[in-house]
């Protein structure tokens, strides 16, 4: 059991990550620190806090695993700013989308007698803010984390014992290849179901009263926060434009096929889509 | 309530129509045909028909009302088949995911004493077949009818009677309007989810153990029968090819928005599809 979990800026993944860690006895203690004074006032009333504080600083200075939440842009300056407080041996993670730039400039920001292990739980929601969390948000989802080759070999093992103690399936890979991954699965179909919602509101808009269960789910994820992911997409740009730019190159074959009349190619390419789909994890 | 109601070739839509109609007292007596011996005998152990017959023209000899439930490519030469059986009066609609060609060669089929109604349910599912079927498939869904302005007014506002009977919300509309429509909120859609299956199918297949909620409801229609669909995209060929340009121009954008940097730009995209999502009638 941790002696105190820190959760700094929680949002919907940081509140659940409390909630969870408090259901499955995780933490002796768990403080958090959001930035705004509000929000602070809110979480002080909920139950799966010790304590909400009104600094950083303040919130690791007695922390055995701080939990980095901000979105994705504010989560170097974050480590930064909180590494001369941190006790000696204090582990620090995080639940940022990307990774590359994260993992280099957080092991780079912290002393060397406290460690950086970043981490992606592959959870969440189109609905954003700690009111949305829940204690099951991670259960048997997978968490992501991507340690340096110079990263401090057990504090690599505590931090994915932790995030398997939240139920999670933990799978370890490098910053590159995660946002090479995530790129695909995770950026490129919010690309998609947004550029289609937008494309739609160019059209009639009673149309979208008429649409069935496919629109509905298709589009589900563009429901969700653009400020947060125009932060995810500005740091993972190299990797998306690449993934993109296959995206459209596929597209472009199905459209060709379509305009040629080439009906055998396209129920190949549906078959191939129906095969893939039907070994996701996730069904 | 109808005398005979006749479902041809009932699959999920067909034996959805049976079974809601069946619960809803509709019809006195529902007969059914099925193309394949071994479909027909599993029918007959169900419930929510009266009878199972071996050809079309036995089963709508006496029909009221006859819905065609074939495969989009079915449809117009089921409607042939069976018009010299039909008795006088006799009301004939359809579920055919397009109505251009379908709405055209099933009015020219019919005798003058019977009237063909085009329709198209707007409630499906990845999962095909006749054992699928739910007698609550269409409630709160939209049904468009698309007659021909040649339509006879009194048949077209008793099979509009009858899908609105059956829990639906009836819009009716031009064969062409519903056809560019359905290219917009329904293929698309299809198009796009199976060509990122497609496409992520060429890449490491580990990576789809690791995806989270948003992948899978983005390509959850993905898992459709390729066949079925394959005829629904060939027969609406010209509109889903003026939908999709349209779409990878708004995509290109996006990339190009993203290559350079125009992070306002994106941002501005996703705020659009966000309030677009935000406005769907099925939430």
């Amino acid at each position: 059991m941790l002696e105190q979990l820190t959760i700094l800026a929680p949002g919907l993944l940081g509140a659940s990550v409390a909630r969870a860690a408090r259901a499955r006895g995780l933490a002796r203690r768990i403080v958090l620190w959001s930035r705004r004074p509000e929000t602070r006032l809110q979480l002080r009333a909920q139950d799966f806090c010790d304590a909400v504080v009104d600094t950083p600083e303040e919130a690791v200075r007695e922390a055995s695993l701080v939990v980095l939440a901000p979105p994705v842009d504010k989560i170097a300056s974050l480590a930064q700013q909180i590494a001369p407080a941190l006790p000696a041996g204090a582990l620090v993670t995080d639940v940022g989308s990307v990774k590359g730039d994260i993992a280099r400039l957080g092991h780079a920001a912290l002393r060397a007698d406290t460690h950086f292990v970043p981490a992606h739980p592959m959870a969440g929601s189109d609905k954003n803010g700690w009111e949305h969390s829940t204690a099951t948000l991670f259960e048997n989802r997978v968490c992501f984390i991507t340690p340096l080759p110079e990263s401090n070999a057990g504090a690599v093992e505590a931090v994915a014992a932790f995030w398997q103690d939240l139920g999670m399936q933990v799978v370890s890979t490098s910053p590159d290849t995660h946002d090479e991954i995530v790129a695909h699965i995770s950026h490129l179909p919010q690309i998609l179901a947004s550029t289609l919602c937008q494309f739609l509101d160019t059209k009639d808009h009673a149309w979208r009263n008429y649409a069935g269960g496919g629109l509905r789910d298709t589009t589900r994820i563009a429901g969700s926060d653009p400020v947060i992911w125009r932060a995810i997409i500005e740091h993972n740009r190299d990797e998306i434009l690449r993934a993109l730019h296959q995206y459209q190159d596929e597209l472009q074959a199905f459209a060709s096929a379509l305009a040629n009349r080439d009906y055998l190619e396209i129920q190949a390419r549906l078959e191939r889509a129906r095969s893939y789909r039907g070994g996701l994890r996730v069904p």
